[in-house]
């Protein structure tokens, strides 16, 4: 007789597994946990039996199971807010005038810099918060509104304690290659070695699972990413970037050719960046947010990835700059609707392939051994999570095992 | 000595008047209500002796007050979803596979018509909910998927029933020439004519505040709509329409000519129209849900909307068609992000123009005599409310001077 803690009976499961149903599904399906793993998924003959009397059972007289959403990029940490300039721009000002009241990114860098921990902490948290009750169960969170080794740092103690006592599952990403900082004006190659000397002793003090870089003719070059790229992949670190947003410089070939995680925005990226990125299973991360917020014309090369198979993940890029929209369920929309991905391949952006973006090979499908994260939705078909929006149907969601208290 | 039921303290307040200061903001001011009406609003220093002891005292310790949003076009009551028809399409069907698999608006009014009154108050029921839970406290809703007498009733008693039983206001639109039922195939002016036939019951009933068409060529001609309004204003009823959202036909000035509360969508509206409108007082409902959502690229004509001093409403369009976004906040970042509103305009939009474009007068700012319905806001400037999503930054919710559970 097998051991579970719990089990969910008369649920339909959108496994999200390769199985050759969409979705993955299986209707009128049980799944069952054990420490915090999934013990078991299927049709409910194909259950093992169990210990009835001691098993908490659930009925979800045919609610839908999902994996806990991932969102596989954010920068949700950080202070200050940038609804000044967004009312100046509205108002009429210039860039220059939003520049010289101290407006852009620098302002982000200059109230990051300045908050304590316990503040950055108390205002990520709420973001980490407001993701939870959507069913997100895994934030990826970057650093780089630091931009020095101190600040960098305050940014990933933060992201590692809201890990350590948040119910979602946290993974930090270094970008210190995100803007060039007021020291360092003029002398890009000069930061991108200080970035580069950041590393060792973050990476010592186990405060990066990834190393990031802002790879753009308003950021950094190919040839500077490289250094940083260089510099992670010799500690043993994985590597992505933020590329080809606004100009096709050759930064997602460049992830590609350090076997990178991914590649992300990528609206100008072109076809033979497209298959670099097949070649070496790096995932596409599309951000709709701030191709909306920006205002963009420009489609990343959706064709192009469903035909060399790219993954293709999706994700909030919450940020204060350009897209601060703290709903991943707002991207599934927007996906579906701005991107035209179907409401499978936006699903797939938010569980397997947000999974296989992060490098995490135990959560993102629910099969046996994955980590038991999932959310159960009162819907009938699961393009209504990409269809509608502002309407929460997540009535219960599971991390490892244990439900949250949403 | 001045009688207050409770008293606001330390509050920055956006009472959106036109005082002069942007928002009509009053920087730490004081507001007090009194049988459900707001008794004072001002500076500190400006109010009047009260028994200290016996009244009720928050200190908003420097929040925004706002007054409740309102929410001036829905058609929140319906039965299904049409996330099927969403998923066909992103996988490619064509218009005409949709229709033959019984998508689009026939769907939906097959739907409600078969949904009883329980189980539509039940759907609308948690769909208040949710607007409530973003302060809002008024709620236009349309009939429009009955098309026919018994089912046109329903859903307007469903309307009532909701306002007498939920804290929102409900205000209860007729918009029976809202499509063609299959009933009347090829017979528009038979439709129209049974339309105005329903009218007299309708609002003998009292089920009516206001009517409304759909002004278009795939909906009614100007003619057809001119019949409607004819009787609706022979009752005493106010009108209003859906007009120049596809092209423009002249509904706006046909809406102005009957002297009507709004024409709603208005993309294709020219100078002509917006004169007739600014003439006639009549409100332009932009509606940046249903534009995002049928990825249209005809904005509305914001700058001789401004020009010629046309009042400006920002509403959901929530429907299960075209708008099936049921978030007011997100209406506001939209008409910013899409229409390029200043958070002002969008703000004017969703309090005082939404009140303008129901014909209700006693709500919609924060002053002295008018309904005490007003949110508390844990931000530090009204543009915020705008700028980002997400975060639900609502603290309190006041209906009537009465705290509502959130
Ligand atoms: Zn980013
Ligand atoms: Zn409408």
């Amino acid at each position: 007789m097998q051991q579970f803690d719990a089990i969910w009976i008369n649920a339909n499961i959108a496994t999200m597994n390769d199985n050759g149903v969409p979705y993955g599904a299986i209707e009128k399906g049980v799944l069952a946990v054990k420490d915090g793993l999934i013990a078991f998924v299927g049709r409910r003959d194909e259950l093992p039996e169990f210990d009835v009397m001691a098993t908490p059972v659930h009925d979800m007289q045919g609610q839908w199971l999902l994996p806990g959403f991932i969102d596989c990029h954010t920068h949700l940490i950080y202070a200050g807010n940038r609804a000044n300039e967004f009312e100046m721009r509205l108002n009429g000002a210039s860039y220059q005038q939003v520049a010289a009241s101290g407006g852009g990114i620098n302002a982000t860098v200059a109230a990051t810099r300045a908050a304590s921990h316990q503040e950055l902490f108390v205002l990520a948290k709420d973001r980490l918060n407001t993701l939870l009750a959507q069913g997100v169960t895994t934030v990826e969170i970057k650093s780089g509104y630091g931009l020095d080794f101190a600040s960098e740092q305050k940014i990933l103690e933060v992201a590692a304690e809201l890990d350590a006592h948040h119910p979602v599952n946290v993974t930090k990403t270094f970008l210190g290659a995100h803007a060039l900082p007021a020291e360092y004006a003029n002398n890009a190659d000069g930061y991108i070695d200080a970035v580069c000397q950041m590393l060792p002793g973050l990476h010592a003090a186990k405060l990066v699972d990834a190393v990031d870089v802002f790879c753009e003719g308003i950021g950094f070059s190919v040839n500077q990413c490289r250094k940083v790229f260089a510099t992670a992949r010799a500690l043993g670190l994985p590597v992505k970037a933020h590329a080809e947003q606004l100009s096709n410089l050759g930064g997602s070939s460049l992830v590609a050719e350090f076997a990178g995680l991914s590649a992300d925005h990528i609206e100008f990226l072109d076809e033979a960046g497209v298959a670099a990125m097949a070649k070496a299973g790096t995932v596409a991360v599309l951000l709709p947010g701030a191709y909306y917020f920006l205002r963009e014309t420009q489609l990343p090369p959706i064709k192009l990835l469903r035909q060399y198979q790219v993954p293709i993940a999706v994700a909030t890029d919450l940020n204060p700059g350009t897209s601060p929209l703290c709903s991943l369920p707002l991207m599934l929309n927007m996906a579906c609707t701005l991107f035209r991905l179907t409401p499978e391949e936006a699903l797939l952006g938010v569980t397997r392939h947000g999974a296989a973006a992060l490098g995490l090979k135990d959560r993102g499908v629910l099969s046996i051994g994955m980590r038991a994260d999932f959310a159960c939705y009162a819907i009938s078909q699961p393009a209504e999570l990409c269809y509608q929006f502002g309407e929460n149907q997540l009535k219960q969601l599971i991390i490892q095992g244990k439900p949250v208290r949403l």
